[in-house]
């Protein structure tokens, strides 16, 4: 009968997966940074590896920005994670949602399914915070996911061909008004990149507006950009984004947000389109566990990444709270990821081998933020790097971390040629254009 | 007051606006291969040119089916329409829907806006159509925009994913399970593309199942596939499918589908993913303009591809009824309506300086389609090409035809990094995984 070898089951496989049932099973939740450090460690030891994400891709966020402002494909960004551990035999990967750990019995949670775990990392990562304001979401969406870049993408768009059909200037200059509200990395390099799109890429794309008239404002609560970066580069970054024609709007927070634009104390900015990278607040990996827990939401963890009372079970990365060797916690960027990930893995292997895991220290290597074409920041331990060689740096750093030696080219080139043309490869707009409009619509009626 | 001057309306513009005002005023519906053609062709003629279309991208659907598969990502076989027409001062684009023509008043209506012509092309294209069967279009998507090749690519991605998890060997096997209806170009592609995703992309990155006992069926009705080729080309295509490992059925009319896979007459083949490349269907041009249609709802046009009654008012490319030198209807394909669309321009051009039309003649250089990696057939008035040599001719005409530069370096890269690697650099799975998963639950359950 056809139907039965076509069932599909490999048979040098199923030989596998009857070596890999007696080794230690280690469960991975989330393949970001932190999630696919530690699976890629775990390649060499003598486990039983399960990456579970909700995506059957990994994404490299810190170029979300480039898809959400036209610059960049999704695919540029995002890796297959089945093709990233495709040589790495002791490794399964599981497309799934997790909504729970049961703690006692050892096992993940998916739907119906269970995963029974020996070692647990939680890697799971973290979402948008509107600081209890969550009705301004609608109006202000984050930026966290590829579905939420190509949303932005087509609401960016779609304000330039709006404002092209308008008669009302007042409803034109509300159409072709964008305000990017949080002065960290994510909105500084938004702010400069919706700046560039509208004053080179769209420049002479329109007949009746001028997209090089777009206001772009970047609002900060606090008194300058870029917090955790030196001073004098917060300020290198605030007259870089001025030159830009970005209005940057220091120590103002917002107090209102609707459809029509945002408040930011006694000042009224009318605008369409508001992006919101201000607050992150983490999944929910802290309530699965049970564990103590931040303000931001994030697990408590030990020094050695562990949670207090369960040594087997460790978090990482945006959704731990982790304290530096200063004492503070550490910042929600790649490298702290990537580095617990890493030690994680070696923690398990130590434990495997009847030893303690070490605690962890985090090296930091320096933090780099851009601006625009031309324009970054970098801050290596005291060495900081502006403007033109503040970027190659960057560009350099960025394209090297990309997974995939494809995707690396494909950025080069995309990045080489928008230097060379002001051009951006991935003006697309999809689903369905009516939609904003309609809600926008359905707002104002409410409003 | 700065919200004045932020009104955006260029002043260079509106003088340009001025001018065109007093010339004769072409409107174009649909920039695909016809609406942008006769775009193209109308730049150095004194008219003010509207383009519309409901998207802002021109699509190359020849490559539809490279995104279906994971082989190309949408923005490589997109380019915005404003981009293409940027330096074509006499043309405007505008993104809208349009929803009707009022020919008494030489209108065009998108909602409440109303766009006056003085000449008129409609070039609206086709969709799917399913013989009277619509109930089926839920179950056999059909592949003619972005959305449609994205949500293919989703569900192909995911009937491997949803595989690996699954214990049951008969829904395993209804997972990987393909069925392609239709034996035209597109069937004959995409049933060749998935072989070559299942069998080579992902042949190593599953744990339990083995993606290379895929089975993919292509369904035709008639006796042979690529009906409007050579029989040679057909018997060769058939091969070379053959040589994938797709099983071809002949003379095999589909007389129902559902959920769980399609019956053709006594023969039932379970499977989870269906994708319809059968037929199709004109746009509603005809109804709009309350003008005689063919069988597939196609507007029929006089010999200058005007409309009866109606010389400044001309339809083109896949939602005309034209007749071919030899009395056949010509077919739906890019190269027919790119010669129309440029046909109509120099018709306009003619009315102006008060000549009459000239009759359209379709010039046929020939058609191509591919099976696979090295392989295609191509016909060229008598000249049949077939396997490495058709693919190479077949490889560059489409990246030669691809508009823009820059889609053209990016797609022979990725076709070059395929050939040489089989990967996919397009393997995303976008949007909520868990939507087929309950759909097919409630359609199971439905059952």
């Amino acid at each position: 009968m056809k139907n039965v070898d076509l069932a599909c089951e490999c048979p040098i496989e199923a030989a596998r997966r009857e070596e890999l049932a007696h080794l230690p099973k280690v469960v991975i939740v989330g393949a970001g940074f932190g999630g696919l450090s530690a699976a890629k460690a775990l390649a060499r030891v003598h486990v039983h590896v399960t990456l579970i994400d909700r995506r059957n891709h990994h994404l490299f966020q810190p170029l979300l920005y480039q898809v959400a402002t036209a610059g960049l494909a999704p695919t540029q960004i995002a890796t297959p994670i089945r093709a990233i551990v495709r040589k790495q035999r002791n490794t399964d990967v599981v497309l799934g949602e997790v909504d729970g750990i049961e703690m006692e019995c050892q096992q993940v949670r998916l739907g119906e399914r269970r995963v029974p775990y020996d070692y647990l990392i939680l890697a799971t990562g973290a979402r948008h915070s509107y600081f209890g304001r969550d009705e301004w979401e609608r109006f202000a969406p984050g930026l966290k996911t590829l579905e939420d870049a190509t949303e932005h993408r087509k609401r960016i768009l779609l304000a330039f061909e709006r404002a092209e059909l308008e008669d009302d200037p007042a409803e034109r200059a509300r159409l072709t008004t964008f305000v990017v509200i949080g002065g960290g990395p994510t909105g500084v390099e938004m702010a400069g990149a919706i700046a560039e799109l509208a004053k080179k890429a769209l420049a002479s794309d329109y007949r009746r507006i001028n997209p090089q008239c777009a206001r772009i404002v970047l609002v900060e609560a606090a008194p300058r950009l870029l917090g955790a970066f030196p001073e004098d580069l917060s300020e290198h970054a605030r007259c870089a984004l001025k030159k830009l024609g970005v209005e940057v709007r220091l120590s103002h927070a917002v107090s209102a947000c609707d459809a029509e634009g945002v408040t930011l104390g006694g000042e009224r900015i009318e605008s369409r389109c508001v992006i919101w990278a201000a607050g992150v607040q983490s999944s929910p990996a802290a309530r699965w566990l049970g564990a103590p827990s931040d303000r931001a939401g994030r697990v408590v963890v030990a020094a050695d990444l562990s949670v207090a009372g369960h040594e087997n079970v460790f978090v990482i990365g945006d959704c731990a709270s982790a304290l530096g060797r200063d004492g503070a916690p550490l910042p929600g960027v790649a490298p702290v990821a990537k580095q617990q990930g890493e030690h994680v893995a070696k923690a398990i292997a130590r434990g495997l081998r009847g030893k303690k895991a070490r605690p962890f220290v985090y090296a930091d290597y320096g933090s780099m933020a851009t601006i625009g074409r031309k324009a970054a920041i970098a801050d290596f331990r005291g060495l900081h790097l502006k403007g033109f060689i503040g970027w190659l740096v960057w560009s350099a750093a960025h394209v090297y971390f990309l997974i995939g030696f494809r995707n690396r080219i494909a950025v080069t080139l995309d990045w080489a040629w928008s230097y060379l043309t002001f051009e951006r490869g991935a003006r697309l707009i999809t689903g369905d254009i009516a939609e904003p409009q309609r809600a926008a619509d359905s707002r104002r009626a409410a409003a």
